[in-house]
């Protein structure tokens, strides 16, 4: 189960392009809030497992190598539970 | 450039999972509405030249197998067009 206190402290690299408030920097970047956090976690998983190449996959996939299963809930969890913005 | 109208007829099969407005019908998919449409067009490109794995992409390559160019700039272009819900 992800805390979203626990995200929210973790996603200080995350902001660079996702944004402060989970909508992206760039248009080639996904905006990540209020997406759905089971879905951020397999997202999460498949590029640490390098199961998605093509765009930003080598970035996120050495953002992902260190995190751990719990940093990954967490992150989702957050990402989550940010009001989608337009 | 993709066309949102087009796209939004060309997306039966997608509201199947995605949901007829966009928000995912099960949370282990995501929501599309409101995302960035550069994303989604990489992101589908990305299903189709089979460069993502795991989860359900195998579906999604199945999905985009058939879709054109044009197909992926409308589908891209519907769903960005939709405002986020939470």
């Amino acid at each position: 189960q992800g805390n979203s206190a626990d995200g929210q402290s973790k996603s200080a690299s995350c902001a660079a392009c996702h944004g402060a408030n989970g909508k992206a920097t760039n248009s080639i970047y996904p905006n990540l809030a209020g997406q759905n956090a089971e879905y951020l976690a397999l997202s999460l998983h498949a590029y640490k497992k390098g199961g998605r190449s093509g765009g930003q996959a080598g970035v996120m996939q050495a953002f992902t190598a260190s995190l751990s299963d719990q940093d990954i809930s967490d992150l989702a969890a957050y990402y989550a539970s940010l009001a989608p913005l337009k």
